[in-house]
């Protein structure tokens, strides 16, 4: 018989937290014993494992012993604490901050494009990457390997569910406020984001780019292993709610064509091709990634402004494959690697 | 006495014909007579122009004789079909559809940008660019003078309204559904863009670019007059109902500090520089450029990814500056060049 884990999700009633629960039931994770914590505000409320409700348990009073696999979900300060609390006491931590993702002895894995790198864990720790770079990655890794990729330019198109449950909030009481003639008051972000795009992610560094845009050039160069590969990004929030969506423009060492692009995406795992050159013949967060595992890509075509350029869409759920699939994944590598 | 002008709006129960008369009037232009013009559907109906209603005209039973300035918002193929009527009547015809655009012999022009095109206009047509192309060139212009651009990566944010009034009743209605707890039909757009955003924009070419695309690269050297600028875009619809926002990657021939480029903009004309490294320090379509004249720009910063790169964010009302504005602008040159 095949081993089975004893699974405690941290950060149970959050966004990513309550859909990791949920991605471990239907992807029937080999479940010894499920517990859900958080912090003492909800612990004693319950959550939804696959039929059954389960008790939030609280944080600070929690005994990591005999935890195999710790998902947390909670916040950097909260991983920042505890998950090296969980590792000592024998856990493998996969962590979705980004608390330890830029240290070297802590591996940052996308399960389709770096999966050997878990095996490298001394701190016990392994660091679930940002979810746009989650999805950019999946796309571009398959390109990377064949012809290498130079340069990155790429514009986000951010889900409020990206800041957790609290965006998803906002957005629909903007909505609801408006709808009854009310102003619609902004709270979470710095200015209303229903009917509108605000070019803002995280905190504004000396460089002028955000915290969320130097994620993309940071976790890109880990993951892929190449610190040569240049990025610059733009990152936007929009008032969709769930799934990201990006327009990736890159510049590779070797041209290749669209049709081969093409060719190597639809072979890709964890890529699903929607690219017909049509109305609706591309991938949208709404129709096709909210809900739904991969990460989509259409409207890949050449640059004709760079002799080495290619042009992608690439949209998926950022709560699912942006962060609680991909924990998920790297858990299941995990156990895997026990069989 | 300075001239007056007997002037008309064709395509004036329009989003942007409905805009044209509140800018003429707003900005006193000097008009002896306002004609406002449109399709026999709407004929008979009023529109406003200052503190008046005008009665709506038949375009195809109405004599252009005597008309000096005919502003065009009404579709490609009307203005294909009346725009040379009325030139040959001797009005100056101000085109705001794609009609013209391409064609050697008729200016394409932003009014602070390439203004002395304005007098070479042999068919009697000058064209209004594309609103997208607009805002992107009252910002890049003086940075084209003082240093060169030799590639721009963009991304857009589009707002409905850039579809005319059909965009803004079809993003209403589908909330309206959502909020009841109805389907919200896609009618306008091919998917549904209330929560969503569509990487879609007119015409698919066999490129892989969308003719929304193309006219970036198009307008952009016909209006800076180069060619050799490599334009590389992705547009995309947001649900917004006014101003376009644009994540704009540029490469320049000298290199140029984001100081010197904020230095540059703060003093362009159109240009309003919203730029301080915080939240909210930065323009966005419903904040900043819904409803009001100048083309915001912040986000300024030295792309860490290329040794001459620039980024900014670019948001303007594409109503206004992206069509009725600058229409009226050049008809305030007109104006100017009689006086």
């Amino acid at each position: 018989m095949s081993k089975m884990f004893k699974v405690a999700v941290v950060g149970a009633t959050g966004a990513v937290g309550q859909v990791m629960l949920s991605v471990l039931a239907e992807r029937r994770f080999p479940v010894r014993e499920i517990v859900a914590v958080a912090s003492a505000k909800s612990a004693g409320k319950s959550v939804q494992f696959g039929d059954r409700q389960i008790v939030v348990q609280d944080l600070a009073s929690f005994d990591p012993a005999g935890i195999d696999i710790a998902l947390f979900s909670a916040g950097g300060s909260i991983s920042k604490e505890y998950a090296p609390k969980f590792a000592a006491a024998g856990a493998v931590v996969i962590d979705n901050s980004s608390a330890f993702r830029y240290e070297d002895d802590i591996p940052l894995v996308v399960s389709e494009v770096n999966p050997q790198q878990i095996a490298n864990r001394p701190r016990g720790i392994i660091a679930n990457p940002n979810c746009s770079t989650m999805q950019m990655l999946v796309a571009l890794a398959p390109i990377h390997r064949a012809v290498g990729i130079e340069r990155i330019n790429v514009a986000t198109y951010q889900s409020v569910s990206g800041t957790g449950q609290k965006g998803i909030d906002e957005l629909h009481r903007q909505h609801a406020a408006l709808a009854s003639g009310q102003a619609a008051r902004a709270e979470v972000y710095p200015v209303q984001i229903a009917f509108n795009v605000i070019p803002h992610g995280g905190d504004f560094l000396d460089n002028g780019y955000t915290t969320e845009e130097m994620k993309l050039v940071w976790e890109t160069r880990k993951i892929l292993g190449d610190d040569r590969i240049q990025v610059n990004a733009t990152v936007v929030r929009v008032p969709v709610v769930y799934g990201h969506s990006e327009a990736v423009h890159i510049e590779t060492r070797e041209k290749i064509s669209a049709a081969r692009a093409r060719e190597l995406l639809a072979q890709a795992p964890g890529v699903a091709v929607v690219d017909e050159r049509r109305g609706g013949g591309y991938p949208t967060a709404l129709s096709h990634a909210a809900g739904r595992d991969p990460t989509y890509v259409g409207r890949i075509r050449e640059d004709i402004s760079h002799p080495r350029g290619l042009d992608l869409w690439v949209v998926s759920d950022n709560i699912r494959k942006g962060a609680a699939l991909n924990a998920v994944q790297i858990a299941e590598l995990l156990a895997q690697a026990y069989s």
